[in-house]
């Protein structure tokens, strides 16, 4: 991939998600993967797609992916677990020969890497103590209703041989749009959540968010699972998919400064004021695109 | 209106609304005007309007307007209040000559009828004493950020020359969805909105439930306002507009059985699982419909 380099137009990376959830991922690969030129798409107007049917959603996503590549995009990073689940080989099938990375098997490989490091912990020191049982590695998986149906991270962990349970959450997305990420109702729910998911789950020691609006809960996650005496490994499939793309691209990708295009289908105002929490920067100009429909 | 009972085809009512939650006044409408047919659909494929642009949403909603019109109705109900915020004008002017009902109006009118109500009830009985202040009707609305945004409410009861305070309650709509209904987290959260929304709005002693997803949770928000010693009438806009409808049409409007037709957008299982709480009895077949987009 080393011709990257010399192209004259600058390696441009498609990031697409329904909302701007997916402004996570494109904030932890800004710093593993600097001087490229990003193009964010949330396709506000047809979000959320977490309660839509499989056809509606490739539909939307492979309609979404087609303006990324008409801007150039050199890979396409979909950002949305939903899509992911729902519609990764449509939108494969429309973006081919262009990579495309999705956001479950990375945190479902992220999650196997995870598990070697529980298995070495667990490994006995001390020879002459008999060997104890090494704890099996139990991912439980905290997504969207639509995602929990779809089962995507069930299976991708299943073909890891990761023992998996799924765990819908549908009030955290709502939450975290409400900007109650820090906030005792958002608690209490996330303790009832993971309550009911542990008593299902009560051997799972590394817990996968299976979520784009979820990193911002981690750290009243982590406070949860230490009030329930059960401290688990998490992983943030957000970082996940930016090591995975990161680890596919020479580095340095180019010597040009970093750039950010960002589009919306509908409510700019809304994604420019909310997305700024979701990168943990300043939005530029937010513009707005019709997708039509 | 006499020669609607002989008509061929039978009196047809479109009730319209983003989801499930307009089912709320059909469930009202049924035992007002019986003998009518219903043909209901619920746009669940571009569902929730209530994050989305003036523009998109005018044009969802006229184009499930024109459905219900291509099936033959005799009159129209925006059983959605976002629609009707947003983009009754539109609407009107698509169905004319055939009339159109939002369920924004026919709160407001409730309201005032109530303020009536309220003002007598303060009336001194014993003209010895000296007259007490009669009790100013005060109109504190909850509904959806959309619909607070038009501030459609707070123009109609304005107008009507009742003060009034819009509530956004981002939240509600999402814990109707998942059936907390009765649970202590949807009373924590109430608490929270109706405490913030009496610190701007003191004086209010009518509330009007400005979604159709809130007759669900009307139960519980009188509990609520019991525990704030802050007690109300509630005014549901669902049963208000039902009743506007009503005494529009004569009656009996023919001597038909009562039928219902149900058509979504999108994800059919889900809107006739969820949709039996709302309307309060099973639904029959849901027909999938694609309005494209």
């Amino acid at each position: 991939m080393n011709e990257i380099s010399s192209q004259s137009k600058p390696f441009t990376i498609g990031v697409f998600d329904s909302g701007f959830g997916g402004l996570t991922v494109l904030r932890a690969l800004l710093p593993l993967i600097p001087n490229a030129h990003y193009i964010y798409l949330g396709d506000t107007a047809r979000l959320p797609y977490g309660s839509k049917s499989r056809e509606t959603i490739a539909r939307y996503a492979v309609s979404s992916s087609r303006f990324l590549l008409d801007q150039g995009a050199d890979i396409l990073v979909i950002a949305c677990n939903t899509a992911t689940a729902l519609a990764l080989p449509e939108i494969e099938s429309a973006a081919a020969p262009i990579p495309v990375f999705g956001v479950i098997q990375p945190g479902a490989n992220a999650a196997l890497q995870q598990g070697a490091v529980i298995l070495n912990e667990t490994k006995p020191r001390i020879s002459l103590v008999a060997p104890q049982t090494p704890k099996k590695p139990h991912v439980l998986v905290l997504a969207t209703t639509a995602t929990v149906q779809s089962h995507a991270y069930l299976h991708a962990l299943t073909d890891l041989g990761l023992p998996a349970t799924e765990k819908a959450c549908p009030l955290l997305v709502p939450l975290v749009e409400e900007g109650w990420i820090d906030h005792p109702v958002t608690a209490e729910i996330l303790r009832i959540y993971l309550t009911e998911a542990l008593v299902e789950a009560p051997t799972a020691n590394t817990l996968l968010l299976g979520c784009t609006h979820y990193p911002l809960l981690n750290p009243m996650i982590q406070r949860t699972l230490t009030s329930l005496n059960h401290p688990m490994h998490i992983i943030d499939s957000a970082q996940a998919t930016a090591q995975a793309v990161a680890s596919h691209l020479p580095q340095p990708i180019s010597t040009q400064p970093t750039t950010c295009d960002f589009y919306a289908t509908d409510s700019i105002e809304k994604f420019q004021h909310l997305g700024t929490s979701f990168l943990g920067q300043p939005l530029s100009e937010v513009k707005l695109l019709d997708l039509g429909g």
